[in-house]
């Protein structure tokens, strides 16, 4: 059984004031938990009802284990229906990004994405095709909100998220720097090289005014039908998609 | 100000089985409920707060317009933060769809998919692409589900979005069948013809067992990174951006 105080602390981080004061974060379910153990992350504790403990396999002993009741699990859960596992995760030191840490491949850098599921979706798309960095705007949503760890479905666990001041990033960039605009060249027909940052905005507003001198190749997904706009996730994973194509020869 | 049935009537509406019943779903949003009125769908009721109504531009006579208190906005909403205009849209009567209709286009065609804002984000992007028709299973999430509309930002006005047993017509199909699978060909080296079925599984079980028979063009999108799966929403994505791609001669 969890007492009072612990149970105060792991909904604390139901809050990001919390989860920024104790530098610390929560996982759910069984994968996604499996996964942030089997990471670089700390991972402090993990509690799980006494149905599932089976299933969570060897748990390294310095990790804090308890089985819990569902009426705990419940007041614990930041989900409606609780998956039964939840881990209690310490957030990464990252050392603060130097735009010369940008040469050498493509860093995906987004301009205050605001929606937690739509960034948890662009963790998940880029670690599937091989990107390690994602560069957020200090506006950006929080990467260790649970609707982001969630949609993130365990990526979380092998990506770098860093947040920062993006402007000056981009101003010291020496990679070439990429933006998502509606009046750009098609997607389709970039010569992508081998390193560069892809620039995509926010949801209603797109890039903001003062980073748009910056971009040098003004990049647009063609549009056929009449939608006025994609989601951030879907042209995120677009563009992911389009430098993985060019490194190889396919037909 | 509304009257107590006009409000029990539009909050019925939230739920799936009164939608059902009324055959009719709620719109809101100033973009998306001008984007039904400009469509084929017969939009019955508009409500607006006062300062809202002249960004409504001219509705047409035959809609019934109404100005209505923040209050009473917030109680027929179903957004947390209303924003200020709502229509009640009658749902389209689309004929039963036969597999011939499959012909001289590609369709998408989803098995399962229960996440409303997958399903919205696909329309869509699906309609970005120039898609006119997405076909779902029976068990896919209802169209009409008020998160759907949303993450559709508007694009369902335009999309013809069938409920089939979609079984029954893959079997009927005289049109290529591809499906977005784990072990298939790459999507970069598909020889994309001129029509076609594009088959998307569930969320966590991916396309049912008794489905898999069916498919002639087994796809997958290459990985790179270590994610299990991708967002069905990104897949469709992937698959409607390829199709168009193969359309023209690019790089």
């Amino acid at each position: 059984m969890l007492s009072k105080s612990q149970i105060r602390f792991i909904t604390s981080l139901h809050h990001k004031k919390y989860r920024q004061e104790h530098q610390c974060f929560i996982v759910e379910g069984i994968k996604s938990v499996m996964e942030f153990i089997h990471s670089d992350y700390v991972v402090n504790a993990v509690y799980s009802t006494s149905g599932l403990a089976p299933k969570l396999g060897k748990i390294p002993q310095k990790i804090k284990f308890s089985d819990v009741s569902d009426a705990d699990m419940q007041r614990i859960s930041t989900l409606k229906t609780p998956q039964g596992v939840l881990a209690v995760v310490s957030m990464p030191t990252l050392l603060p990004l130097e735009a010369e840490k940008l040469a050498g491949h493509f860093t995906l850098m987004l301009d205050d994405v605001q929606d937690p599921g739509t960034l948890g979706t662009i963790i998940r798309t880029a670690e599937w095709f091989g990107f390690e960095r994602i560069v957020c705007s200090l506006h950006t949503a929080e990467a260790y909100n649970p609707k982001v760890v969630q949609a993130s479905m365990g990526s979380l666990a092998r990506m770098k998220v860093h947040y920062a001041d993006i402007e000056s990033l981009i101003t010291d960039a020496i990679v070439p720097v990429y933006g998502a605009v509606l009046d750009g060249r098609p997607i389709y027909d970039i010569p992508w090289g081998e390193e560069g940052v892809i620039l995509l905005g926010n949801e209603g507003n797109g890039i903001r005014q003062s980073l748009l001198g910056h971009i040098q190749h003004p990049v647009t997904i063609p549009r056929v039908g009449r939608a006025e706009s994609l989601n951030v996730a879907v042209s995120a994973a677009l563009f992911c998609s389009e430098i993985v194509r060019s490194k190889t020869m396919w037909r």
